[in-house]
């Protein structure tokens, strides 16, 4: 058995190389940027007004001048005007292209109009209230770099510079494999040895969070089965996340049929609580993550392996987050353990209290955490100490 | 004009009653629970065998039996089988029902197996790997409460209880409006004069992450345009998130025409930068927020005004998180301003910097941070200090 960080180095060195696709603009929030993006002119393009009023040339107020004739407005989104008479002045809107022979802006806050005319009454500063062309971007420079991760705030970028598609990096092609002969349909009414699937449907949502739609299979607890079934599996998807099967059970098949299957294992059994028999393998087309088929061990180690994994192979960066503890903890066996979290925003700290669970079967205490500590093995806590967390809600 | 403070009272005062609708379980995921979830049976729904290995009658073993017989084996997903001789064992696996006339499981890593017989070589305790029934929760327990926020960890808990289809809180039909002669759609070339569509974007992006498809509308700045194109839109949305329109220029329309369409002005212009014009209001059926139509305006105010009436709308927590302030700054102005923050969690706690940004005209900057801070008017803010702090990027 190899420790955990052993196993999360190994899985952090099997990146997926998942190439590149084009989407619409309006598909391109929450993936990540494969391409650079310029700017395809000058931010702003032109001497933009920042405020409406009105536009005069500074020489002339210097010169004394306070009153001055409205020549015409000039709207956004109107060419071009330019001022006839240096002592006369143009009325703007905010966003208008500021008007030839103007270099200065008084808003409507420092004007008595009056008989079309404007009077000034707050002294202005030259070059007021104007955003000058290439101020915030010069033609050709970089706007967004490969590898930033698309928010609202990136989509404005794209669409400014004209990116009705953009390049993007690919999401993999995942299946959720179910196993166990115990398992029917949400939609069945159980025997009593039977229970519903739940793990299948809860990474299916985690997958869905990460803008990629997981398709479920089921395979029975028969070697022939999972040996067809995978079989095709592997040759079809870039990722299986599979749950159960990887125990010591009789009925555990999956080790031997992903071998015969030609799937090089790269580790199975890992020295940590809950997650243990977590099995991590690969081909030259696809990658494998074998899950425990309990649902605490099924959903941490989706947080602590395959959500770093999915991100690094995107190329985002995976630090990891600290949480403050809020209690002791004794972590007496030779596992890492990870224990689920109530962790709170409070005053710019996270601060983390242990949810209690009932053992690794017990599905409401994940929805009553928000993230998973972990503990290294044989060693105590003391409250106040900083620990590795993965948060599984949102927090902030 | 009125105070941030004032405004956002104002806006969190008129929340909306969305409804409820049902949907399918796949598509609950990031939606708020209208229902109480009780569980159908008892967690486990059965004495569920925990580990792979033997049951036993822990008596024979405290009677001095050491040998068990393997009377046959049970997996789970089987029918519960029965022990026929007390000093006999069942071979169990993990998920497996506690056979009837067995107590406690030792798992294999404690057993030598030998000739059909099972040799115990290391002591068991008596109820030792077994999760009893009813032990996680009781049937008819309340497993999730309405007003939860469905995540993968919930979705695990309505798999197991059979809910295919959710009743959840409604999520509002929503248009994003923009206005300004000088905007063109993306896959134009505009003239020196014009930019590209880049709010509605961003705002189209911003509700996708809310679950929430925006529908995109412009109408051109003339009384006529607005009237009948917002009359229509007012009777067919919930809500409308207007980006122009609002400011003093002599083409902006939005207040005159709100008002002539019966819309009640609940405010318009608020003490803060960027934002200032924000004008808020509604009918009985819709609720409308108009931005200024500056890129940080708009960013801003949906992010201070429009995500936390959603939320609350919602029924959900509205708690404001803090960040602690890595540098100095001094709101000289009597405005609430919202400077762009560049936050990172480091040792648990966030901690943030300001983003230098060229005015409210400067797309890449809102790109460039991963939050607001919120700076109260006439006040220095020191290292250190806690500040509001609304993210409008993922930290952890």
């Amino acid at each position: 058995m190899i420790s955990f960080k052993e196993a999360e180095q190994i899985v952090l060195r099997n990146l997926m190389d998942l190439g590149k696709e084009l989407v619409p603009l309006e598909n391109s929030v929450g993936r990540v940027l494969a391409e650079k993006i310029y700017a395809d002119r000058d931010f702003p393009p032109f001497d933009r007004v920042t405020k409406d009023g009105i536009a005069i040339r500074f020489q002339s107020y210097e010169n004394g001048n306070k009153l001055f004739k409205i020549q015409e407005t000039a709207a956004a989104g109107s060419a071009q005007v330019t001022l006839s008479h240096p002592n006369d002045c143009i009325e703007v809107m905010t966003g208008a292209m500021l008007p030839k022979g103007t270099d200065t802006v008084i808003m409507y806050e420092n004007l008595l109009l009056k008989d079309g005319n404007a009077i000034v009454e707050i002294a202005p500063q030259k070059s007021q209230d104007v955003h000058s062309k290439g101020s915030d971007e010069h033609s050709g420079s970089v706007l967004l770099d490969s590898g930033n991760l698309i928010t609202p705030a990136e989509i404005g970028v794209l669409a400014t510079v004209g990116k009705s598609e953009v390049k993007v990096k690919k999401l993999p092609k995942i299946a959720i494999v179910s196993t166990g002969d115990e398992l029917v349909n949400i939609d069945e009414i159980p025997e009593p040895h039977q229970i519903r699937k739940s793990n299948s449907w809860s990474l299916k949502a985690a997958l869905k969070s990460q803008g990629i739609i997981g398709e479920l299979l089921h395979f029975r607890d028969s070697k022939e089965a999972l040996l067809e079934g995978l079989g095709k599996a592997i040759d079809n998807y870039d990722v299986l996340l599979l749950s159960g099967g990887v125990s010591k059970g009789k009925f555990d098949y999956l080790p031997e049929v992903l071998e015969k299957l030609g799937v090089k294992k790269l580790f199975h059994r890992v020295l940590q609580r809950p997650g243990k028999p977590f099995w991590f393998g690969l081909n030259d087309f696809c990658t494998l993550f074998a899950f425990p088929g309990n649902p605490a061990s099924t959903f941490a180690n989706f947080h602590v392996y395959f959500l770093p994994w999915l991100r690094s192979s995107f190329g985002a960066q995976t630090d990891r987050c600290h949480a403050v503890l809020n209690e002791r903890f004794e972590n007496t066996t030779d596992l890492t353990r990870f224990i689920l979290a109530d962790a709170q925003l409070s005053q710019g700290t996270i601060k983390t209290n242990l949810v209690k669970d009932n053992g690794s079967g017990d599905l409401t205490s994940l929805a009553r955490s928000n993230g998973l500590i972990c503990f290294d093995s044989n060693r105590n806590y003391e409250v106040g100490e900083l620990v590795p967390f993965y948060p599984t809600k949102k927090i902030l």
